[in-house]
């Protein structure tokens, strides 16, 4: 039986010894390296705090002093340490362990929201709560030198340091990368802070000296540490969290428990806000992870263990998107892509490629790259800012005033929208086609397929004086569907029978809107299946058809409090058209993690569940004769 | 004649000798103490950057080398320097000179927002487009040390300092204010760039020598000038920007337009990215706004211009809010107030000053406000978040992810919600009825009146589990309205003859259309009037009372799109409700700057304009007896 499987909770660590602490180390790897390669998951961040999460559970007194985790994707560790070993098995699965902090699991998680810089603010937050309840508490915040390139972090940061008499410690998991390595001003100050060679050299006599003398006690590392500590403050440059008013630590290697549990003490100790700099490695101690060239195996499905090879995905949208991409670089040399730090996932590291001085990563920071990219539209360029859905809400504002107040030609390409699943609440991609409703001018497209990607990617480039947003889901686009037919701008996917139903399919539910389609027929109500292309705005043409049939029937990916069907339900009330209209889409809810198919099932947004919704509207309306009244009438 | 009226452009700076150009800072500002006295404006702001506005215009070239003034208060002077000082005398008005830059006014405005922040992200995107299509172009943006507080402009900093290539003159216009002096880690850290006390000395020293050289010419003022800047590089601490990879020059005498020339030319020969931190005095020149105890004038009404007295503004919307609070804050020792540096202008300041502890300056800082009100809320308190409407938008995601995903109870107020008026598109608070309908568990009130508001705010501060939002709009509350019925949680306003139309009035739009009832009624349209109270999520009273009417009208200031009268639209949809809606609000596109009263009778938000579009409407519908089916029978 392992120590791992031994804990009870936290404070069961604090009676281990230093030979069992390195065991226990070695453990969570293991079964870090194993449990991930079933179920996939967030393996190379967790790889690299197995010290740090040990050091802080032993330094604090969780929950009492709360330990914020900024993201959340390096939790796995933690959630070890506080009991919930057993959960791995079923990690990110539907009723089972949370890939991120999830109050309903323990109450040592206190944060649940997985975009990025947010737990400097909670922690802020939790710090004056405290004061203000005088109650002695610490708070602690690790956050990666990723997320401090979000601009929530500065707002904290200049926060925290005005509260000197809180304790906050803010712990730097500086691991010289989110995905991929961190750019910017910052990320050079924080290697000056961790390359200074002076402080290198007495790094290497420290560690040599200790070396020599294996199964030394805390009180001998101490005194060498304070040596260390002495020369450093002699040597190290003035960094700019002191500059701030932030007390600074560090920097500490982050896989030296003994040397992190010093400098958190120390922390501690201080009574004040205080930054840990502690450098760690991405992926350390699976080499698989370290070596990984793209991103340390930093969020990997199921894999080898052995080989660590990933099972092949298959080709995903984010594939299509990239090819476009780097076709029309060729073409448009206006054309440049932007990037809040997911060259990778967005798949805009071929454009790179190609056009290596026509891509930027801007780091976690998805305002700067929206109002960058309109500055950039203002100097004569066409900008492609290419960003998970969900990330987008971050810059709602930036689009609104920054783009389309100034009527500038950008275009946000939004992968992962819709249901994404495992990855919980926050990662679901379905606020978009609502709050994008909102803004004037944008054009809004939602390809069905990957030919349909490629030609409304093209069309989105073409407008030079309004924001276009193009969007699609995680996962593989489905085989192409060809229109039988093409109404104004709208793609008529099928036509069959009678006038009864008039089924609008967006984007990837195209294909579910057709199958919808086929379900009714074959109970002999006539369909129109169409796809809109352009959801906002809708073509003129939708009206037309709308008032033709006796229902309309809306099916998209997205929340349905003011999304698309919302949108033409309330363009057929300003236009006097009478046809019903009935929306399916996501329940406006936060959905628990699980599978994309499992929770489309759980939503109903399946076609047999449809189907069988617009069987039963059908049977409800009112006598077609009595209630439509001849067209034009109504206006 | 004067030099001011002489100028034809920017150009015409460079011919002026010394003694021409401190003759032209004096009748800049007379003439704008004298114009904004007459038409209220941004006056603090604009008399602390006239010496900084020659000299930027004398180094630069604008527009070729484009000057972006981050929010654009304070682009008065430079608005007069570009040829524009004739429109003053209809500033903010109708058709007249925008308070802001304007691009149809001039090649010299670039951006338009208002919301803070922003100048240092277009300011990127410029110099990454004149870079790659190979123009020698510097970019220069004047930002003041108030909106450096925002998150956007640490994402930005982070990314210039990334392009040492390329040419980006950042002016720290630094005030030590935004409205209220700047807070913060960030805000010590500029004072002890400046208050170094051998630095001072140095200065001293310098002006000394200076005041006895009357008439010295560049030359000798540029060899002191090198004395002080060498002896300031030995003196001045290592300041942030420096460790951000940012070339630091300064600071320097904002009012001293030699030395600016000086350093702005100095940071222009650099050729890369380059802070020039200028200290500033708002208000300066003119004792009344200097000695002004609040906020130095910052934005006044018209004005005595000997007594530097404004006309009194009767009693605010903010004024009920501010006596309620420091109630409630009485009643309930876990209330806390935040505001993002706008303590006076919300109303806080009487809750500040009854209990100092407990209300919280974050900065131009929204995201942080939301989050970290989060955390005081995850630590016990019930936390205010009061900011003018329009920009709660860059908080969008915190809301929904950090508040509302875990229902916590955070109440934001939103003062100056609807249409703003004269201070142009980005200040009208238009969009916060429609993102916040998408925010799940989200609970929105429009008071009507002030009792309202009170009753309001005090069932918003009781919510413990979701967040609740009390939103108003500018100027002052109307007559109380008092309710004739209640129907669920619903205040009927009137009820007179037949159930024809019901009319839905939100917030200050109740009285509205309590007056658009009159009219229906005097026409023979029975109408029943509501305030529905808290609009998200509407009480189902309302779904019974659509059902009984023939029409339901809505009206709100709010943009059409996804607002509250589409929300009550879908929500008649989803239960089967047959009734025909029709809303009234601000059509969805940008309004350019008027009076308030005047915007709302151009978009058609006035009784007449509504009770006609009504009696049309109604005389369109079909026959009652033929359309209505029986209630019950649709569902």
């Amino acid at each position: 039986m392992g120590h791992l499987e031994r804990l009870r909770g936290p404070a069961d660590l604090r009676s281990l010894d230093p030979g069992e602490l390195d065991e226990l180390a070695t453990e969570i790897r293991d079964f870090l390296v194993t449990k991930v390669s079933r179920t996939g998951g967030h393996l190379g961040p967790n790889l690299g705090v197995v010290e740090l999460t040990i050091a802080l559970h032993r330094v604090f007194d969780s929950p009492r002093e709360p330990i914020v985790f900024d993201t959340g994707h390096q939790s796995y560790v933690h959630k070890m340490l506080t009991g919930r070993a057993d959960g791995f098995d079923r990690l990110k699965q539907e009723g089972g362990l949370s890939g991120y902090p999830s109050r309903s699991e323990s109450e040592h998680d206190v944060v649940e929201n997985q975009h990025a810089s947010t737990s400097l603010s909670y922690a802020d937050g939790l710090a004056k709560a405290f004061s203000i309840r005088g109650e002695d508490r610490t708070v602690v915040a690790v956050i990666g030198d990723g997320a401090l390139t979000g601009g929530m972090a500065w707002e904290a940061l200049n926060n925290i340091a005005a509260g000197q008499d809180r304790p906050v410690v803010i712990v730097v998991n500086d691991n010289g990368r989110s995905y991929t390595p961190t750019v910017g001003g910052l990320a050079e100050h924080l290697t000056a802070l961790r390359t200074n060679p002076r402080y290198e050299q007495v790094l290497d006599v420290v560690k040599t000296r200790l070396n020599g003398v294996r199964g030394v006690g805390p009180a001998v590392y101490d005194a060498l540490h304070a040596m260390k500590k002495g020369m450093k403050d002699a040597l190290a440059p003035q960094g700019l969290f002191e500059d701030l008013g932030l007390k600074y630590v560090g920097p500490v290697d982050g896989h030296d428990r003994v040397a992190l549990e010093q400098a958190l003490r120390q922390a501690k100790r201080f009574g004040g806000p205080v930054i840990v700099h502690a450098i760690t490695r991405k992926g350390f101690g699976y080499d698989h992870a370290e070596q990984h060239e793209e991103d340390q195996m930093h969020g990997p499905g199921p894999f080898d263990v052995l080989t660590g090879a990933e099972k092949p995905k298959g080709r995903q949208w984010s594939d299509v998107f990239a090819e476009e991409m780097v076709a029309l670089g060729a073409e448009r040399p206006d054309l440049v892509g932007i990037t809040a730090a997911m060259l990778y996932p967005v798949g805009l590291d071929r454009f790179a490629a190609a056009y290596p001085d026509r891509v930027f990563d801007v780091g976690i920071a998805e305002q700067h790259a929206t109002t960058s990219a309109a500055g950039l539209a203002l100097g004569g360029l066409h900008p492609v800012f290419a960003v998970y859905a969900t990330f987008l809400n971050r810059a709602f504002d930036q689009i609104l005033m920054d783009v389309a107040m100034h009527r500038l030609g950008v275009t946000f390409v939004l992968d992962r929208s819709g249901v994404t699943g495992p990855d919980g609440a926050s990662h679901n991609g379905m606020w978009d086609l609502s709050f994008l409703q909102i803004v004037p001018g944008l054009r809004l497209a939602a390809p069905r397929d990957a030919t349909r990607l490629r030609e409304l990617l093209r069309e989105a480039v073409e407008v030079a004086d309004a924001p276009t947003v193009v969007r699609y889901p995680k996962g593989g686009p489905p085989v192409d569907l060809d229109a039988v037919d093409r109404v104004g701008g709208l793609d008529v996917l099928a036509r069959d029978g009678a006038r009864d139903v008039l089924l609008v399919g967006v984007g990837s539910m195209a294909t579910t809107a057709v199958d919808v389609g086929k379900r009714l027929v074959a109970q002999g109500i006539g369909v129109t299946v169409v796809d809109p292309r352009w959801v906002k705005p809708y073509d003129e043409a939708v009206v037309d058809l709308a008032r033709g049939h006796r229902l309309v029937v809306t099916v998209e990916d997205n929340g349905v409090a003011g999304g698309c069907g919302a949108a033409l339900l309330q363009l057929l009330a300003e236009r006097r058209v009478a046809t019903p209209v009935r929306i399916h889409g996501i329940p406006q809810e936060f959905l628990d993690h699980a599978s994309r198919d499992s929770i489309l099932e759980r939503v109903g947004l399946t076609p047999q569940t449809i189907a069988r919704q617009v069987v039963e509207d059908i049977a409800a309306l009112p006598d077609p004769g009595a209630l439509t009244p001849p067209v034009g009438s109504d206006r």
